[in-house]
């Protein structure tokens, strides 16, 4: 088995980027996701002083480090990756969907350097010459484009993430909520009606008694069949009288 | 195997968003990934007004359906999953990792609801009451919270990723950025001295030359005899005289 990439050795490197709050959204996503190596290559120098300077902008972007060239800020990686919104940039170079890039990514020993471009123009062909090959995150054709500060969080993701995270078993084929909301109305009454829940004594036992309702997996088909039952219940409750029988 | 899920069938529920940019940012994710039915419940009007109203708010934010309750927003739905940043919310509901809950969701037959909270508060016990269970976004300890935009966007991306996309072979164990470069500059020299670049002739032939060099997959241990005979080649052009042998 590969090792997987060490987070330590992956450098983002945004190039260009033109507004201060793109480069802070970039930055939270990196600690989001506990990636600690900022570059940046000819940013507006406004727009990174501010980030610099903004509240919450943190350890991320105070340890960012600045460059004026891509040779430069790659330097040290042994593989760099450009990102880019577009399929078939000329075809330059080989270009592929995130999920297999990220494979190649996490197999890779030595450091990796993910390039993000300018918000208007993405990567010119000048910065896309320093990069191995491409990866593109699957967007819809509706609507290629994503927001800086959004790619950079759904790249790191991909990287991070674990798909052997454990599930737990539940069971589907679930009510609708409205149904099991009409559950959870009636059950309250029941429950007001029956003494159960003294009227207005705790403010949020309507979302306890709710939330108790929810954690069961009502099936489907059961739903009326409790609907009736504890209307049922509730009219005999409000009728009063002795037990039958 | 399981029906993979539609994505009619998903619905983005924002609870109680207080800012405009984030409105159209969580918009924009869902445009991004192909998802079309957003609902709000309980905006700040004047955000929702502003959001829907900013240029490139594009389809998604104009067919946005408003609600007054969370239980009205997710009456069609059969599962109703909330998001959350904290680990343990007192543990009224079970939470699972995003890539866990996504297998689950992606499973289940109807619809589905996920519900994101407010900026600063994220869902409150009340909205979660309405939850069958939870996801988290695996962050990391430093810094849990996201912004909404990258959280609707990364949740998105896990629903819609095909993690059998297929991966180009591509030999690793790469020379340096620093190594490719010392060949890319050499070799620029030796294309010039030898007439092959006519001096300024294109004005980016230096960037396809390095796109060609950048092509092929250098063993790093190869670079320096690479760049070896390069020198060697450009040193015999530069001296000049007639080929020996």
């Amino acid at each position: 088995l590969p090792t997987p990439l060490k987070l330590d050795n992956l450098r983002v490197v945004l190039v260009s980027t033109r507004n201060s709050l793109n480069i802070g959204a970039a930055a939270r996503a990196l600690s989001n996701f506990g990636i600690h190596k900022l570059r940046v290559v000819n940013p507006y120098e406004k727009a990174f002083r501010e980030a610099k300077s903004a509240v919450g902008g943190a350890k991320v972007l105070a340890d960012a480090e600045e460059f004026t060239s891509i040779a430069d800020a790659v330097a040290d990686c042994n593989l760099v990756v450009g990102t880019t919104a577009v399929r078939h940039r000329e075809l330059q170079h080989p270009i592929m969907r995130l999920e297999a890039g990220s494979r190649l990514i996490r197999k890779t020993s030595g450091n990796v350097a993910l390039l993000f471009g300018s918000e208007k123009f993405g990567l010119s062909n000048d910065d896309l010459s320093h990069c191995n090959w491409l990866i593109r995150i699957p967007t819809s054709d509706e609507n290629i484009s994503m927001t800086l500060g959004q790619a950079v969080a759904v790249c790191l993701y991909e990287l991070i993430r674990n798909g052997r995270a454990p599930v737990q078993k539940e069971k589907l084929k679930l009510a609708s909520s409205e149904e099991m909301e009409r559950i959870t109305t009636t059950l309250l009454d029941v429950l007001h009606a029956s003494g159960f829940l003294k009227r207005r004594q705790v403010s949020d036992a309507d979302n306890r008694i709710r939330r108790v309702v929810r954690r069961l997996a009502w099936p489907e088909r059961d739903a009326t069949v409790w609907t009736g039952m504890l209307r049922q219940i509730l009219w005999k409750l409000r009728k009063g009288g002795p037990p039958e029988g």
